[in-house]
Parts: structure tokens; C-alpha cells; sequence
């Protein structure tokens, strides 16, 4: 369980929160990107950004040249990712709603600067994209990892909200004849659209007809 | 077109950026949800929120006792939407990338107060997530307006940021015996889950029936 500090508590709906790794670690895994926001001469940006996890740390990237430059000054950061699984349509406009699972993180990132540090956290980004990738794709020289810069932010003050379920109205509401319920939203892979400049085709590997199967 | 400001010019892969109204708009409608970023007591602080845009201003809402508290002092916001369109595989690893489109919008929120002014917003938020829901769904209450914040924050700091189309490897990758490819993501609506506290069944209304085949 992660601590419930002052800046991860969970104030609004408590009983949405979620304080144990396991939940926060796996929503954090199946979001395919993150928001992560620094203060930028007093006011605040957000980068939209890849993302992967290891263990208890989660590793943004981004090139040397981009909005990337604020996170080193070892300005505080926050990272977040929503994934959102449907529309609740409630009897009452007050308590439409959406079913979502929400993760966000608060800490002071650590640039990793290490080439070996640095080629662990890129191979693992593109194992969480599709496991199986890095027997295929050139990995960086060592220019391009000089271009990329990784910071690492520890989980330590980081919580989840989660709503799931039908609509909850209040009493006063149940007899309205309004449709309720739910809408449902899942993020779907569809097939694989091979680059047009690759002449002569070369077939799908294998990890990835896993990773359709497995997603499906 | 919106200027092309410091705070909001898009700076890495500048090719990328957008900033005429259309394009801005059309990605945050299709957005579920938007991540706004405060700066309190000198931190950022990411929430997760539910969002409309009416003609040049994106309006977010919050109960009182939230985060939104935040939002009341005048303070800078960010707000950004991302869709992810789908995973760019490379022949190298450094080329991988993500087909996305996203907005990032700064400024200073006005706080909407007057109930009728709340009401348009909140009845806008109700059309975004489906049109004709209005006509069913109970419309709050003066307590629940109260309890309810809405903040506006003006469309004028804004960019949108895009990328699609097939991996950009470059020339010496080309002969790399990878296959290269998209692998397309797209956010499909299931079939709608009646509430099981709806008894007896009440028939799906018709706009949910045009709102799934508009989405499929």
C-alpha cells in the first residue's frame, strides 16, 4: 500500500479511492500514454507523453529538444493516466457520471543519465508496447540516446480512483421514466496496417498476432 | 487560427502543430474527458475531468467540495486532451512513436456563476455525451446547481498537436528486415448496460440507438 499522505488522498468520493500497488501498477501498465504536468514560470503545462513502469518507479521519456527541459531542474511533478471504461447515464443530470480508472502520481523526478540505465527504461517501453518487439527493431546507437533524455518519478505519493457500475440516483429519482445505465468504452486494436514503403511485405511476427489475441 | 504565442507554440517536431479553431475544436469534442493541470502551494496537480466546449471557451465542471477548490483563486490552468490513434512500429527503436492528436490550452479560468449560465453548461455536457439525453434526464435542482462548480477557461492560448501516418525510419533503417507498421487503437462504444435497479425494463431511447451507430 502507498502511504495516504496530504497530496494523494483521495477527498472527493473517498470510497473511489485505491491506495495498493498492485491496482495503481496495473491500471498505470494498461494506459498506452501519460499526462504529466510541471510548473513553467509559475504556471502549469502538461505534456502529453509515453510512459512505462518498472516495479515501484514510472519512467516518462522525451527528446532532449522538447518541453522535456522543465523537468530538469528537479521541479516537482505531477503524472497521471485515466483510462476510461463507459458513460453513465443516470436518471437525474446530476448524477450522470463516467466509469473510469484514474492514477495520479506526485514527486520530484530523477533524470536517469546512465547509458545502460537509460537503454533498460527505452527497451522496456517498447516491450509494454508490444512484447516480443525488441528482437525485431535496431536499438538506439548511442547518439540517439543522447538525444533522449528519461526521468524517473518514484510511486511513493500516488493513488487511483476508480467508479465502476450502473448509475447510483437518488431515491427521489428511481420512478423517472429515463432510460439508466451504462455506456461502454474500451480502447479496441485494430489490424495491423504494415508501412506501404515496406516492399517486399514482410509477413506479421508472431508477437504481434499475440498481442491482437490478447488485447481482443 | 488562434496566435502562435510562446506558452502555446508547438516547438518539437514543429510539422506537427495546428492551430486553426476547426482542428482544436473537432479533437476536443471527440475527447471524453480532459486532464487539468493547477499549481497549488507551488505544485502541479493533475484531475482527471469531465468537459465541454461552447464556440471558443472549454468549460469544466466539479463538485464543490473537489479539487476544483483550487480553481477559484484565479490561478493559471493547463488543460490538454490526447487521442491515441494507434502505435507507430519502427524498424528502430528510437523511431517508434504513437499516432495521436492532442490539445493543450492555457489561461486563467472565470468562474461561471449564475445559475442560468451554469445550466447552459451543464445542459451542454449532457448534450456532448449524447444528443437528446436532455429530453429525459432530470434536471438538477437549486442545491445541486449550488454544489456544483463550473469553470470557463477561454479557447485563445491554445494548439493542437497530431501525428499519423505510417513510422518515419530513417534511410539506413530501411533495409531492416523489421516489419514496420501502425498498429491502429480506436475507443469503440459497446452495448448499452441497463441499470438492474430499472424495473421494469424501459426500451432503449432512440437517440442511444443513433448515438452507438454514429460512433461504429
Amino acid at each position: 500500500m502507498t502511504p495516504r499522505l496530504p497530496r494523494n488522498l483521495v477527498r472527493r468520493h473517498p470510497e473511489r479511492g485505491c491506495y495498493d500497488h498492485a491496482t495503481i501498477n496495473a491500471i498505470i501498465d494498461e494506459a498506452h500514454y501519460c499526462h504529466i504536468a510541471v510548473v513553467r514560470h509559475g504556471c502549469p503545462v502538461i505534456i502529453p507523453t509515453l510512459h512505462v513502469r518498472i516495479e515501484d518507479t514510472w519512467y516518462v521519456h522525451g527528446a532532449v529538444a522538447a518541453g522535456f527541459k522543465d523537468l530538469a531542474q528537479d521541479q516537482p511533478v505531477s503524472v497521471a493516466v485515466t483510462i476510461m471504461d463507459g458513460l453513465v447515464l443516470a436518471r437525474s443530470l446530476y448524477n450522470h457520471s463516467a466509469n473510469y480508472r484514474s492514477v495520479v502520481a506526485f514527486g520530484i523526478p530523477r533524470e536517469v543519465r546512465g547509458r545502460d540505465d537509460k537503454m533498460t527504461v527505452l527497451k522496456a517501453m517498447a516491450d509494454r508496447i508490444t512484447p516480443g518487439r525488441l528482437q525485431d527493431a535496431g536499438v538506439p546507437n548511442a547518439v540517439e540516446i543522447r538525444r533522449t533524455r528519461v526521468f524517473a518519478i518514484p510511486l511513493d505519493q500516488t493513488s487511483a480512483k476508480i467508479r465502476s457500475g450502473p448509475p447510483r440516483d437518488d431515491p427521489e429519482d428511481l420512478d423517472r421514466p429515463a432510460w439508466a445505465g451504462v455506456l461502454p468504452l474500451t480502447l479496441t486494436m485494430g489490424a495491423p496496417v504494415p508501412d506501404p514503403a515496406q516492399i517486399p511485405p514482410i509477413s506479421l511476427p508472431e508477437y504481434l498476432n499475440d498481442h491482437l489475441t490478447r488485447d481482443e
